[in-house]
């Protein structure tokens, strides 16, 4: 393999510097979730396939990474190619009249149908074997198949029946759905949240509720790669399970500030919603049934406009009567109270609306008494985000107006997270912070330290198998308080090395050469304006430990 | 679905505990490699299945997970057999007759055989139709092959060819070597120092050498599963690339020795050997096609003793002249300087042995002058791991003796780390630690700090709205000096809420009702002793704060 190796597209390798400038972002998150009570939990990344499929609608399922069970995963395909290459004609007759027959008891009735074909037709023995063979295939398929229900099994009967007798053109097995549970029982996580879910209820003896959990783990997703759309990305999620109080869309909110202020990422914005306040709009209009058209048209106000939001509605057929009903949704301005007010006039016939409002009231105004630090909390009733999932609170984090980025957070809560999983009544609520939008608003901003990097404090120049030694022993010394330093492993032209720390970022370089020694000193040279002093031990010691701290 | 969910086997779900165990141990290692002036880099879950398969041999490559193309994987194998269905008699000779002419340019000749076919026999527009349906067929899986080196691309010519001429039996088209070709391009990363090497070649105009990087990222292995033994675990490395420098070598003993020390595990053995030595000594007892049946009797001498030894050897074809030049293997004891000795007096008419030895002397002195904190380095003869791997020294980390475990960690030097990937002449040593053994090992020794878990230090007692607002406003004041508190979401009964705090361990409840909040205070409660005191908010801070520094 002589060409340039290259990777995956949508999956990237990080180098020092990108992984130390993630990390800062991981740790503030995980150091504000830690703070807030928050406690981390991690799953595999690899979940069965039945966990994860049908949680994500159709397109979800197909962007699904699905894994192989083992290498032989295709045998069972050959095999059944075989066997149809064998077929006789006559033998396809007689599973042909099966099939029409429609039989489900398939198994009996091959060997009932089998008897009579042979008393009929053919050399018993002959036949005999001849089923045999393909009863142990029949058996070993059914084994596979084990984990199906009734009518996925149906479909491969039906299958195995249509290979049979050879009608390829009609033949299903192969079908993608069908097929991968064949062949592949495991898939990559997609997100976090089915998982959180399956953990909570295959754990739910183990667990105190209310469940205070943090996760930060890498998910996959088949999707077309594009400019910051990727095939491998980290999910950073923090939920609470088993509460409905309020307060933890309050806490939520504040730990949105908290971790946005510690990465000096000052002006975002926290648009909250409420999915009762969206039901209880599309009620009190008298379009309970068009919530999705609504609000996706809702959702373009910002840049379509008023009469370009009117004129879709009405396209996707909400009355005149209506609109005119939505007409304070489009003077929606003003501060927050402002906005409590005019949601309080439209809303008061809907119970359900009046109860999303009494939601975000309860939100709003404890953050007002307890105050945020740089972020801003703004009601924003076009925000639909995740709208079949969620059922109370809906949160969105938008980057400060100077950068151009999507939302760099988001979330919601969920009133039945773990219900897929059999386990009910399980209030949960959860936000998710966007590692790539953050890392690409921190650079653009020019917001990461300098000192994010795991760089080596100074590197101490090789000038020989003595003075290696002697420098070895002093570094010793200096890792032992943590000061970073490194030997240059050969002893090649000074200039070489020089550069090796120039090219690093290394802030110094020392000097031990056989004056040094003598006198038990180092030369302690600043790569960047070239000053030099000759220190001993202790000197060097306090010198790169002050600068540690200046630096550090 | 009603049944418990569960995971894929042979992987785990970490709880919160055993998250903060194992990130108390990553960063140990973390610390230190970076202290060593390590730097991280991460490489996507998913290569390039060129990228891995061949890399770990025949067992390997079996035990690499692949990864599915995309939902529609199996498409291409149904049209093939669909093409198969419609193929007619005659065209097959025609087909047959191609591949018994052993054809290779394959494409050309189709077509030209095709020219004459139509005008020997059929209907030429018919014909001509048929085989341009054909022709898109072989464009298109010409694209999925162009990857393929020629002897592959042959291979997958025929195997088309049998299909087209219905000869199943002889099917290699659907081989699991060239079908997972076919299928996946991707396959989880199996180990870490495969990825490495790409990562250098791809990278190698951006990096700077010697290039000294740490990674820890999990790898994938379809293994059994087994007790200790798992489909996912993390790998812990660190390489140096780029120098032949044996300096590297006494470093990371040095770091080996760092890391245990920081861990509080005393007493590790960091064992250390030569491939060098172990080819010398194959060499001076005239067995240099024996190596690998020699060192694998030789690594037995703990389990069945020296005359167990000989015999296996004996059973090997090595004569009993080689026996007697091994006898000071079998007495090979004593301190490092006895064995260095006790190696040249054996290999003293082998040039590569003396240059082992030579070697393994230089770390060892060098390691005696700068001394280790904790652990002890012994060198080991009978230590062969990876020996089709490593070209210099081999290192192996077994944990103290009191406990029973496998290796702790390993590593070692080899010579072409790149070269698979086209760069060559790149000396590369490494070292890797076994994060799953040595967890097992603090857990049985009992060395985990208590202060590990992430856990909250106080949980706020929710009495109502009004109550919970002014611990809000308490609790900020905490988090903002970053003392770990939390507000239990519910104004439920008082018992449920003191219940929580102590499942979760929490050390202290804290009470504000009407009296307290009347005269500014708080119970601030020990939830182990049971005793309180009332205090105002300095004093909480104050209280928590002196026992966040002994207790964290």
């Amino acid at each position: 393999m002589s060409k340039k190796p290259s990777i995956p597209k949508g999956t990237r390798d990080f180098n020092p510097e990108e992984v130390s400038r993630r990390n800062y972002i991981f740790n503030a998150i995980k150091e504000t979730f830690s703070l807030y009570g928050f406690q981390p939990i991690e799953t595999p990344s690899f979940e069965n396939s039945e966990t994860l499929m049908g949680k994500y609608g159709e397109e979800g399922d197909r962007l699904i990474f699905k894994i192989l069970d083992s290498g032989d995963y295709l045998n069972e395909v050959r095999n059944n190619i075989d066997s149809t290459a064998k077929l006789s004609n006559s033998v396809l007759l007689f599973y042909e009249g099966l099939l029409v027959r429609n039989i489900t008891d398939w198994d009996n009735e091959l060997i009932i149908g089998l008897d009579i074909f042979f008393q009929n037709d053919y050399d018993k023995n002959y036949s005999r074997n001849f089923f045999n063979q393909r009863k142990t295939e029949i058996l070993n398929l059914s084994k596979v198949y084990k984990d199906f229900n009734n009518a996925e099994k149906a479909a491969v009967r039906q299958n195995i029946l249509l290979l049979y007798i050879n009608d390829y053109k009609n033949l299903d097995l192969l079908d993608p759905k069908i097929a991968t549970r064949l062949v592949s029982g495991k898939a990559l996580r997609y997100d976090l949240t089915v998982p959180f879910a399956r953990y909570v209820v295959q754990h739910q003896n183990e667990i105190t509720f209310p469940f205070k959990r943090y996760q930060i783990q890498p998910v996959w997703r088949a999707d077309r790669p594009q400019k910051g759309r990727f095939r491998e990305f980290y999910q950073c999620d923090a939920d609470v399970v088993g509460s409905t109080s309020l307060w933890q869309e309050v806490e939520f909110v504040q730990l949105y500030d908290a971790v946005f202020t510690k990465l000096g990422l000052n002006g975002v914005t926290i648009k909250i919603n409420n999915r009762k306040i969206l039901s209880g709009i599309a009620e009190t209009i008298g379009a309970d049934d068009k919530l999705i058209d609504f609000t996706v048209a809702l959702d373009k106000l910002d840049k379509i406009g008023e009469e370009g939001v009117k004129k879709e509605m009405r396209e996707k057929g909400i009355s005149e009567t209506a609109l005119e009903k939505l007409q304070p949704l489009f003077s929606f301005k003003g501060i927050n109270d402002e906005k409590l007010n005019s949601l309080k006039g439209l809303l008061n016939n809907s119970k359900l609306g009046m109860k999303g409002v009494e939601e975000l009231e309860f939100i709003i105004n404890n953050i007002e008494k307890l105050q945020l630090q740089t972020a801003s909390l703004e009601i924003d009733v076009t925000l639909a985000r995740g709208l079949n999932y969620y059922t109370g609170a809906i949160f969105e984090v938008s980057a400060p107006a100077e950068v151009s980025m999507g939302s760099i957070g988001g979330g919601g809560r969920y009133d039945d997270l773990t219900g897929i999983f059999g386990l009910k009544d399980m209030s949960g609520v959860g936000i998710s912070f966007g590692l790539d939008r953050i890392y690409l608003v921190l650079e653009e901003l020019n917001l990461f330290p300098e000192t994010v990097s795991e760089n080596s404090k100074a590197l101490f120049i090789n000038f020989g198998e003595q003075e290696a030694l002697y420098a070895m022993k002093a570094i010793s010394k200096l890792r032992k308080v943590g000061i970073k330093a490194e030997l240059y492993p050969d002893a090649t032209k000074m200039g070489k090395q020089m550069g090796y720390a120039d090219k690093r970022n290394i802030p110094f370089a020392i000097l031990a050469g056989e004056k040094e020694m003598d006198a038990e000193t180092f030369t302690l040279k600043n790569m960047k304006s070239g000053e030099q002093q000759e220190l001993n031990l202790d000197g060097l010691l306090q010198a790169l430990q002050i600068d540690k701290k200046i630096i550090n």
